[in-house]
């Protein structure tokens, strides 16, 4: 059963709200708390999140830390799949490999479970929002040197015209709202 | 229809991994990222947290930054809930209100979003552990100083020896686990 497209993302971009001059000046912010607050955008986020990969055979959603946690297990619950978090460094307890991706300045890094992927996984990367696409393509560097492949990146907002997706592998990037 | 409760808490000790001496000496860390890694622990946290709750009506199920993230979206699926969000200083954009709690060594702070809880909304409180209890307690006031109504606490993890509990609302503490 495909959802209907047109309707849905015209629905969730309702309820999402911009706040400008958020974190910094200039930065329009895409807050999907009032998404969040919305029951029934709650449902069909992770409906229209998860419809692209139903068909297919997902071993893994990667969630990044921390709105990538919001939606995440639901897909995973959908998928039929299981949930690794991708966090920042020092909050996942076991041993951990890590990957560095850039800032405007500087770097920051993000962490994995060594033990998180068993090699052949197939694995959709998720998070809410891609902008410049650097905390995806560590996620994606993470899932590969464990053996993972991934067959897909999954976002509820892509900002297009930071080209987020120049940066990830050549496989389905698919978004519910782009802008 | 009542979920079988003698079998999914061991079922999900089972996969659940304690790590010695996490974030400091002396501390075993409860690791729930293994039970995330089992699909069908996945979906069995979900039900058993939703379970105690599901005859009741429930407006909306806070979640606490960042691992009460993981199931408190699913939970406000399941009880066809909205989501708010209690997030670290700084992370959310609208305006806020604020509480803090103590630490081992000073105090550190919770926020929500001034306009998260309308007036009347009875609310549950998810975490995936409650150790002492602060920052569930700090949450019940940011719900009640927005005219919320807390009618449950909701925790896969309850370190019982932290008397947690304690500093809650006299109102059902649900854990899937009393360690």
């Amino acid at each position: 059963m495909r959802i209907e497209e047109e309707n849905i993302p015209e629905y969730l971009q309702s309820v999402i709200r911009t706040i400008p001059d958020f974190p910094k000046a200039g930065i329009q912010y895409k807050d999907i708390t009032t998404l969040l607050a919305d029951k029934k955008a709650l449902k069909l986020t992770t409906l229209a999140l998860s419809d692209p990969f139903i068909s297919k055979h997902i071993d893994v959603v990667v969630g990044l830390e921390s709105r990538g946690f919001l939606f995440g297990t639901n897909m995973a619950a959908v998928l039929d799949a299981a949930f690794v978090p991708v966090r920042k460094p020092g909050k996942l307890p076991a041993e951990v490999i890590s990957e560095s991706y850039e800032l405007e300045y500087g770097t920051d890094n993000v962490e994995m479970h060594k033990d998180a992927i068993r090699s052949g996984a197939k694995v959709v990367i998720h998070d809410d929002l891609i902008a410049t696409g650097g905390t995806a393509a560590a996620a994606t560097k993470l899932v590969e040197r464990l053996g993972g492949e991934v067959i897909g990146y999954s976002f509820i907002i892509e900002l297009s015209y930071l080209h987020g997706r120049e940066k990830l592998k050549k496989v389905p990037v698919e978004s519910i709202l782009t802008l």
